[in-house]
């Protein structure tokens, strides 16, 4: 059975637009937080494959998305080379030994022997892919290369990424020695992914904005490209979505082999169109405080509509939707995409 | 005596191209933290006119700016407004009531009784006048009303801005009161900062970036090219730096009776060059981490003078200067900026 969300993603003609939303499975969802609150925390939830699958399959019955998208935590990447991943309540992830020099690097796993301990998630995919509807896509994630170094080079979320720059600026060998490690196992573990049953891979750049853009492409564009690249290479029917947030400035410059340009909610639509439309899918990108009212959601999925005109198209929201949304107010949402492209 | 930099904002030729940094009177200098620690604490230095001075005055002694800016708060407005501001050690900013409906604004001191009560900011000028260097110039600045306002309504700073976008959304009415109210007082600040004594004014607008760009101009530029009128009406001969940090995408949109347009890191001068640089003078752009390095800092200076060819272009970095960064490296970014430019 052909799905909708993978041919949208080709650039296919499809019956309707396809929507989903970035961080689905999530707080605003009375039945996440149930089964959330089982777990006892939000890393177990990630190691639990049966309880990871539950929450993944929330939205796509409660509020009708068309693709379910992978409940986990890029984080789990650098936890599984050996850093100790741990969420301290109100602060966020929180790695204890950061890597700052090279002997840091060297004591990290890397490629294949890191990509197998993520055991977890491979089965979390079998699961999911038991039980969602044929109709609907599956799609992997993992985190680019750079944002996931930010977390283990600071060791935590950070304003300023103070030293991750003082890195970029001062010792770029290293820091590009960290992205190749990182990349050769995010490769890794988004081919297990693949193999594990993921119908479409997304990867999230959610720190793209704190490079500048002449360096973009040098500290993680190539990376994402390269890991992109060899997917494409083995898995040419998996589409690949590139998501770098908050870089309106880069995309004169994009290029690489994949399917979709995730566009974020700081870069207008139209631009978007206008510098990659007829080479990439574009999937977005409304503002998800938009969520917070029906008008200003309708407004804005007409406008979406208007600007592509139903054609290599995947609407979704710009950034992760808030955990204060009504949920009411993210089925209106799934609603408008569907009735405007025709469902 | 003719100030260089005053100059340089009106696109006036000038023997070499001015430099300062923003939060130039900042972390990054002992003599600076020396005069805070005395103080007790950040707001007490802001309301302490002898010691504001003094720190305002260091970095055109120690870093050989050209030119000084006021040391302030943008917060001291609300507060003057009857907002309790406290900064939170750690966390900084905190109002503890903060502004949801209208009977919360109704509660605002607004236009000229709250514009009189900022004295200690108009004694700190008059005191800088008296001993800053005749050929530097004295930059006064305010927050942008949509800056402010995101403070007043959230209560302290903010990653998701939720609160003030379930309004903008829902009920933008009330969030135009509020950035009306706030404008009013701006404009009377502004002005009694420049019968001061002040030369020059900037209005920042720290948090353009939390708004879509499609919304902008509504809920933030046009307050600020209403500020800047009023200003440039009555004060033609001191000239306007519009700093609005984060929004490449709003470019194309850019209008109003203004002098020198600040460009953020994240946008490349190139391209606000293009957009802007036949009707602004443009003030930036140098990513502040590269200050961590010089070979980085020279790479990137002479890629601007490159780029301005020491025409309409004034130097600055694209955001505050970090606590971090050592001082003869600072010093290092000035020269180089001087010398590029024929100094």
């Amino acid at each position: 059975m052909s799905k909708i969300f993978v041919d949208a993603c080709f650039g296919k003609e499809t019956p309707y637009t396809p929507v989903w939303m970035m961080r689905q499975a999530g707080r605003y969802l009375p039945e996440y937080m149930e089964v959330r609150a089982k777990a006892g925390n939000f890393l177990n939830l990630c190691h639990d494959p049966k309880k990871a699958c539950e929450v993944t399959l929330q939205p796509v019955d409660i509020v009708g998305v068309d693709a379910a998208i992978l409940f986990s935590d890029i984080l789990v990447i650098p936890d599984e080379m050996g850093m100790e991943l741990s969420f301290v309540k109100g602060e966020g992830p929180k790695f204890s030994d950061p890597i700052r020099n090279e002997a840091d690097l060297e004591r990290l796993i890397g490629g294949e022997e890191a990509a197998s301990k993520l055991t977890y998630v491979y089965d979390t995919i079998k699961l999911i892919k038991e039980q969602l509807a044929e109709d609907k896509a599956l799609i992997g994630f993992t985190g680019a290369p750079w944002t996931l170094a930010t977390y283990m080079i600071e060791g935590e979320g950070t304003k300023t990424y103070n030293i991750c720059k003082k890195m970029m600026y001062s010792n770029p060998e290293l820091l590009h020695k960290i992205l190749a490690k990182v990349t050769e196992v995010v490769k890794l573990y988004m081919e297990k992914q693949i193999q594990s049953g993921i119908d479409v891979v997304q990867i999230f750049d959610s720190w793209a904005a704190a490079i500048e853009p002449s360096k973009y492409d040098e500290f993680s564009w190539k990376y994402m490209v390269e890991i992109a690249e060899y997917l494409k290479e083995k898995y040419p029917h998996i589409p690949v979505i590139m998501f770098p947030k908050g870089i309106p400035a880069f995309l004169d410059k994009v290029y690489g082999n994949f399917d979709v340009f995730g566009v974020d909610w700081s870069t207008p639509m139209a631009y978007a169109k206008e510098k990659l439309g007829d080479r990439y899918v574009l999937q977005g990108n409304m503002e998800p405080c938009r969520l917070y009212s029906k008008e200003s959601t309708t407004e804005c999925v007409e406008a979406l509509q208007k600007i592509m005109g139903g054609k290599r198209h995947i609407f979704n929201l710009g950034h992760g939707i808030l955990p204060d949304v009504p949920v009411e107010n993210a089925k209106h949402f799934i609603n408008e995409c569907h009735r405007v492209s025709g469902k």
